[in-house]
């Protein structure tokens, strides 16, 4: 076998379990890397949902080791003129299809005022000899990140660019006395975990009332236990964003919400909400 | 990256995969430990079904290496005042909220006469720096885990205590001729797994008869491919108890069972079981 | 910790995750080999879908590390009399109960002229010291794959034999102009993957015709970006075999197909296809 380089390799698809294709591309990275740990962020993102898949990277990729590599591959394009990227953080590496997967992290990077360098994956020195037109995961991505996780410097797998294909964010209106967004991704639990960051919300508690579906809920909890079962509830979630979720039940069950619905956050008269750090 | 060492973490929790938070869990654990191996025992317990998880947990923790860490979070009182725990037997640790999810094992490593430590997770210096109200799983037994399996004394993680939140067992009765018990799990395959155990029942072979349901199944079978397709047999199961199966088929979906269900062992007269093992 | 030693093992099951069935073999994996790499191909074959666990699993195995041991359990006949074997190739080794899951392989490596060696897995010291007559994976073909991963020599696992069970393969017939295949496997976006090889299918491009389902495909589309979203296309998979997709959407849903389902290929009468390479 040969000489490997312990570094963890996350992926990402819309592959499902079922068909093998992600043990094919880990089967591919072992191949390259034997010692890298690979790691499964999900599989189960629905069919093509590029900016599911954008979300849950934004959320998982900071929880990980320096020079992680994490792989995205939700490829409607496949095959066609769609480029195949890599970009390199300070802490990480990405490696995806060029059709936005990408983009709310680049967005959140540019906002930290981290460097990036965006290459457009064009040395088929670093693929499989035999490319197919439809599993670009097996034999483009998984074999870029097994090479970059072996310590193979990025420029030497294609050109560099500036520009990549960027999803719209989702909307967020921060006005006096009001924040209007949306629900961003509904979880395992039926929760609905939305696009407006905690920033001082938390330290208003009770003086908030936040709308979605014609509903309102009053303050915020800080615990699932602090409410009864059945009540719908609003917390700040484990990433620092608002969201509702029903006390040992789910709330997408009941509001029937899908990701893009309305979300708004009102305060009360008295209160001036510092949105400066937003 | 830090220096890591050789050892098995498991996971067992209720947040399915679709959302990545197992996933984060593993980038957490690898930044910690680099060379654990981490293995998920399931991430489909049922929301907050703690029993299940303490089922799911007892039946398979016997299976893994010595110094295994196992860690439990099927958590609904995350964030509220109830306690984050650590055991350490001869064989294992195991970490999960102080909710029962660890009764089952503490029950039977009890029965064997084994010994164990009980720590209150009190000790910051081993979760993250930022623990949120949601995801204890992330930010305190995902570190606690890695931190156990580098070899940190369990001691240093928190206070020792005594007394932990133990689940009602599951009832079972053994009498004369007769032992009522009740399915305890439903596996994949729709088979009922019961808690009455094994003993001495399969020296019995022809001469049980087992109620549930309002059906009776005459004897017991070693193994599925004795009985015919749609057949209900009655089985020892792999982890020694009693179960139900349809052959090629659900007996769940038949029976219409659910966890909880009561099942009866009858013994024809002219035996007398030695139930003393129990 | 015993003294391990670098190798990929993969696990193809029936099993689901919930009840933790695989976490366990991977426990016992562990126990006798800690420096194994294991893959989940994938646990969601069908129950006792003997047919689909050989189809995933010749798709995959090519794909992975010299000296990967394969462990398939999909196992009906547990406990009955059927066998269980071990296979070793130039490029892998195999473990499986005897009863055709392994069989596209085995025809497969014979058609490329390459050797094998079948033992039937007689030796107990390479199994758990209990075996119940439930659960062969955990007690038998885990204990086996570890040995097998840290270098044990297959000979020392049983005795050598020539004959195992073999499914029927698909029916695939070439006439002139014309090829008559079967739908071999539905994937998880719904795509029909049949088992007609490309050969020189591709380079006919539009002068093939697929029918199924009493609906035709004229010509084949290089990429899914191809079509219309909503268009039926035929395509080649990633296994060079011919594929039927719906651009956006789940081809298996509209024309409501099933594995066995018959496929035929019309070529154009000016074209006489090249099939010897079949």
């Amino acid at each position: 076998m040969a000489k490997g380089k312990h570094c963890v390799i996350t992926l990402t698809t819309d592959f499902g379990m079922e068909d093998a294709n992600v043990g094919v591309m880990k089967g591919v990275i072992y191949g390259i890397n034997p010692d890298a740990s690979i790691v499964d962020l999900t599989h189960d993102i629905a069919p093509q949902d590029i900016a599911d898949a954008a979300y849950v990277l934004r959320r998982a990729y900071t929880y990980f080791p320096q020079g992680t590599v994490h792989v995205v591959v939700v490829d409607p394009g496949v095959g066609s003129q769609r480029r195949t990227i890599a970009v390199q953080s300070a802490q990480a590496f990405f490696v995806a299809p060029d059709n936005g997967t990408l983009s709310y992290v680049l967005q959140e990077l540019r906002e930290k005022g981290q460097e990036t360098r965006i290459i457009n994956l064009t040395n088929p020195a670093y693929w499989l000899p035999q490319v197919s037109n439809v599993f670009h995961g097996r034999d483009i991505f998984a074999p870029v990140a097994a090479h970059l996780s072996l310590g193979v410097e990025i420029h030497a797998l294609g050109e560099h660019i500036e520009d990549v294909v960027m999803l719209s964010p989702l909307r967020l209106q921060i006005r006096h006395g009001k924040i209007a967004g949306q629900v961003a991704h509904i979880d395992h639990f039926g929760n609905l975990l939305t696009n407006i960051p905690d920033s001082d919300l938390i330290s208003l508690g009770d003086r908030v009332t936040i709308k979605l579906a014609q509903r309102e809920i009053r303050g915020l909890s800080s615990t699932f236990a602090q409410g009864q079962p059945g009540e719908l509830v609003a917390y700040i979630d484990s990433s620092s964003h608002l969201a509702i979720a029903m006390v040992n039940g789910s709330a997408q069950q009941v509001l029937k919400s899908q990701v893009g619905e309305p979300v708004e956050v009102m305060m009360s008269q008295d209160t001036s909400l510092q949105q400066e750090g937003l």
